[in-house]
């Protein structure tokens, strides 16, 4: 089985260890926008062969694992050029818009929208890893438009890697990942940005941050290649948390300021079950 | 030697763990407010009797490990009481309200200020950790006000269990950690409290939520008797960093807003820069 990986890098590197374990005699074929980056790939092993445009017909899976706004463009030229049994699966962050983009498409029974709930704040090939998706929440939308024998192929392989599987609108999806995952990453950027200005003496830094300033700031390593992309399709979900996170903010700031230290001090204990809610999620995730 | 530790929680159980390694023939003795807890570090082994009232005149040595609010009224209590050769340490988050109160007291040469940059989300005798000290930094505020020879004992003692000691102004301190602590631990709250607002069904938490949310979440989890006091003793600071925050999330939001993604993408490049100052964190705590 040929699979072509476009993008290999975190994601489309660690799907690279996973398929070559879990796919029989699969042959790996992948690009990379950066040429040290695929020949990177190349050298650890990660592919067999660099994927040209001529050998796009003859792979039977094409994983797209790049920035989103590029996926999209890729992904309708892809499908008019795939032989007529092949799948397309993306792993995106942002899943209304490329939905919306194939919704017409003549092969759209060849494509598969996904999101993995998974990454670290690193990119490239080096940063891939064999076991980035063990246990971890793998979002399908609109399965009903994938055809079944491609969609069940998928979801097969999804679960050798270990992945557990859900299913959710595009729409949904976009809304509610806005919360948990687009809103930590602006927070994070903002946290540092806040600190960089201030603190120009950076030794001050180096010696005055702990271990909890290092946690809350490591999503403000993640690349604006991917991210950029990511908050222009998702811009009004976005915004929308970001006023509620803005309005917490500026409430905190007035209970702070007027000595309202009882009231600031209930909302905390009530903003500590999120110690049970994080809980929950390892444990959710580690007994699928 | 005698040492009476006042909380025995993460850092007065860390505190006992590294005095019973690096001072010979030590005996401790500690406190709790809760009962449960001083019973469980009493059973957990980390010191070897209560504190009562009537001990403190023996004690060679008092850690103060205490939320910073009780810590202030405690230590004026325990400087009547101390014999003429006993050394006071505080280890609270905040420095100048501590300094200010002590200031003119007859035994202010037997108090010793200090900020360990050390610590973890939980809290008790039962997240006390051997190691929680090591390579970390000790902030020392107003030495010269220490006795010579108290100061050099305590000095001695936190480099043989690992700390690499910075001296600071209480005011100085105050102002710099209010950027690199106490506006991580809101900007993680007001997320936990955004995110637990909108996603009242939790589930939906569990599915999407990774690894980036739970990191930039984590200090939510941190309890309010600890840091209420803190923001009520740091307030002019803290609210200066909110301040600064809000603004530059609102500077986000209409960036977002009006589609100039260029800009955007140029902010979230100079912020990767920190990227590079987390590393010297790491390297520098590391190589002293």
């Amino acid at each position: 089985m040929k699979v072509g990986i476009i993008g290999v890098g975190l994601i489309g590197g660690s799907l690279a260890l996973s398929a070559r374990e879990h796919i029989p005699d699969v042959q790996l074929y992948g690009s990379n926008r950066s040429e040290a980056n695929l020949k990177k790939s190349l050298e650890l092993g990660l592919i067999d062969f660099p994927l040209h445009k001529q050998d796009i017909k003859s792979m039977d899976i094409i994983l797209l694992a790049i920035p989103v706004d590029i996926a999209i463009i890729q992904l309708v030229d892809l499908l008019d050029e795939v032989n007529d049994n092949a799948l397309i699966i993306d792993f995106g962050s942002t899943k209304s818009a490329i939905c919306f983009e194939v919704a017409l498409h003549s092969k759209r029974g060849q494509f598969l929208a996904t999101h993995p709930i998974a990454g670290t704040e690193y990119s490239g090939p080096a940063a891939a890893l064999p076991n980035l998706f063990m246990n971890k929440i793998q979002i399908l939308c609109e399965t009903q438009k994938t055809r079944p024998d491609l969609l069940e192929w998928a979801q097969d392989w999804f679960k050798k890697i270990g992945m557990n599987l859900r299913e959710m609108d595009p729409l949904e999806h976009d809304k509610h990942i806005a919360y948990v995952s687009h809103l930590s990453h602006i927070s994070s950027y903002m946290l540092g940005k806040t600190v960089i200005e201030k603190e120009k003496d950076q030794t001050t830094i180096f010696d005055m941050a702990g271990s909890g300033f290092a946690s809350t700031v490591r999503l403000a390593k993640s690349p604006p290649s991917m991210w950029i992309p990511i908050f222009k399709q998702n811009k009004d979900n976005i915004s929308e948390t970001l006023t509620e996170y803005i309005n917490n903010l500026n409430q905190f700031k007035t209970l702070l300021e007027t000595e309202k230290f009882d009231e600031l001090y209930d909302q905390i204990g009530d903003i500590n079950g999120i110690r049970q809610i994080l809980e929950g999620i390892a444990k959710t995730k580690n007994n699928n």
